[in-house]
């Protein structure tokens, strides 16, 4: 089972993202993106959720017209971990 | 612009859906659908998305794993109308 980051660990983990924020009471990282409308924002959570479903780490997320809000956490540790991490850099690329 | 539907109207439309809650201080209809897993969530959210693109009126929702949330209204209209219930009743018949 992956272990929840903490400390250094944690700090030098959301040091690698872009925007992401992290939440220590929902031990979670988050991140509104915004689109041209809503066939951008679905291109962009279809390559998310092919990317998702690959690293077998799923994000709760929602979706309004040009609207994307996802949050990263892993439930089964906690908190935040490694998976989350890794999951939110593979996004960071999608949108670079 | 479409009206927001009020009295008899809205109840006859409402009738047509499969599971639909009215909120009426949200002027919004909602449904909560499960699926076997993350995979089969999505492949709902895009046969969904794509009949939102078509109809020009787009859900706001949010997906956790194997749970999708749809929210409907027409913001524009300031409540429910007709654009709510016909894009309800396509997810209907997505699910069916």
């Amino acid at each position: 089972m992956v272990e929840k980051l903490v400390g250094k660990a944690r700090e030098d983990g959301l040091k690698t993202l872009n925007g992401w924020v992290y939440d220590d009471a929902a031990g979670a990282i988050s991140h509104a993106f915004k689109f041209k409308d809503f066939s951008e924002a679905f291109a962009f959570m279809t390559r998310a959720a092919l990317a998702a479903e690959k690293a077998g780490h799923h994000p709760d997320w929602s979706n309004s017209y040009n609207s994307v809000t996802i949050t990263l956490s892993t439930h089964d540790a906690g908190g935040l971990t490694e998976k989350d991490i890794a999951l939110a850099q593979t996004i960071d690329k999608i949108m670079a």
